[in-house]
């Protein structure tokens, strides 16, 4: 019943950099005719949580812990170089680095090829549901401390 | 201070019909140079939110029920007519049908002028939070009684 | 340089079902907690764009036609029976029927594991860049033969 | 025939800030109960329209040009300080500074009431449909200057 052709994709990690592919459909295309600015940003995020799922941190999981915890982006500055088109395959690399507190920052790239088409650097922080900022607990910050790379 | 000009427009009642005015945005559309099919489903929603805000029914006040309770959609039939374009000014047309239960037949049309672009059909639920069916309150039904039409 | 794990997912046939994994993010849900109604027509075509690449047909490719084809969706009807959740991993299940003129019908569904969450049966048209509907080409007639169904 | 109530809000002009109230919809958030963050890109993509479509620049409009022209987004900036939920009444206040050859330089606000929600910086270029950066054309730059503020 099980088929390992079944399960998505999660991509690898090549080092600490983290890659995650992904493919181009018309939800993320807009009558311009290359990809709407807003979903890289989309991107990014199954970057990070593909990431975190590779790392062996899930979402569900983190809502379990006590108190329930999730990820906010705080800040996120995007740098748009080549546009993406319809059908293209790509990959979102994506870098975390210094973990202080509740913050983590981190930096990532949607990749064409050997094309870099748009950047993006970005802070994490860890919150719980009334949107407090929360330690990154010492379990969380154990699994990800072997995929911490030097800031850029 | 407060600026009747910073109220998001919530539409108008014509009869028991109701009208939400919307703009199509770079968001909208794909690179087919029209609306994404995906998209109307979020205007449809839009329009019935925007029936409820009008008629006295707000989602924050349904969560603050005892049960916490929201609407969720059990089907929905879409006939796409005409696409919509990028600047279009349309009209998210909607009626509420009889109420039985936990369910609330809708139907519902989006125009562009005297066009109708896209029509949908569709069955509406009322549940708590564990997805359990609930019979509407009867505070909320009490305010859709006036607006209800007959079944198409 | 290539490397086969850049390669995004499509899928597969099982039989003349087409099948594509894909993972519930952020993006896809909503405050009620599940994924948002609007969101499975995206999945959706995600799984007939898939079908259609595993056949050999590409959007950019239908683009370069002449005249410049594209498809559209005509008719859509969802049964929503079982919310998906964040982090979920589905299958996009993808049949596709008789072939006439310009349309083919569709029927569709989302399973997680043996679950069916969602159904949804479609018409698909090939159109031209103006909206007019167009005889599928031959040539992709051709390639979509060996995969139709009978209709369900 | 034609109803003033069905024209969609494009927002107004406060001196040289504009503002453009809209609300948030169930499509909008995602499961941690507040909105997504690729979301506040759309929000302040329709604020930038609307400022265009109030200073009489229309989308539609660019497309007839000879060559045809669009806008695209070079680089952006977010900064996310409170977190915006279903059926908030938000104002995108867009303000455009120094126009440069192909480049606009642009500042935005989510605001509720007083509040400042998320932040952004960005710069918008004009390109025509093969992607080549355009000088802004003149008669467009005429109808922008009124509305240019200083840089921030």
């Amino acid at each position: 019943m099980s088929d390992a052709r079944d399960q998505p994709d999660a991509g690898y990690f090549e080092g600490r950099e983290h890659r995650y592919p992904l493919r181009i459909f018309y939800e993320d295309t807009d009558f311009s005719g290359v990809v709407y600015y807003a979903n890289y940003l989309r991107f990014f995020e199954r970057g990070r949580s593909s990431f975190f799922r590779q790392a062996g941190i899930g979402h569900a999981e983190l809502l379990k812990a006590d108190p329930a915890l999730a990820f906010v982006v705080r800040k996120f500055a995007l740098d748009y170089q080549i546009p993406a088109s319809i059908d293209d395959a790509l990959i979102v690399s994506t870098r975390f680095h210094s973990l202080k507190g509740a913050r983590v920052s981190v930096s990532q790239k949607i990749m064409r090829g050997d094309q870099t088409l748009v950047t993006g650097q970005g802070e994490v922080a860890v919150i719980d549901l009334t949107g407090r900022p929360r330690r990154v607990p010492q379990a969380m910050a154990d699994k990800l401390a072997p995929y911490l790379s030097k800031t850029p």
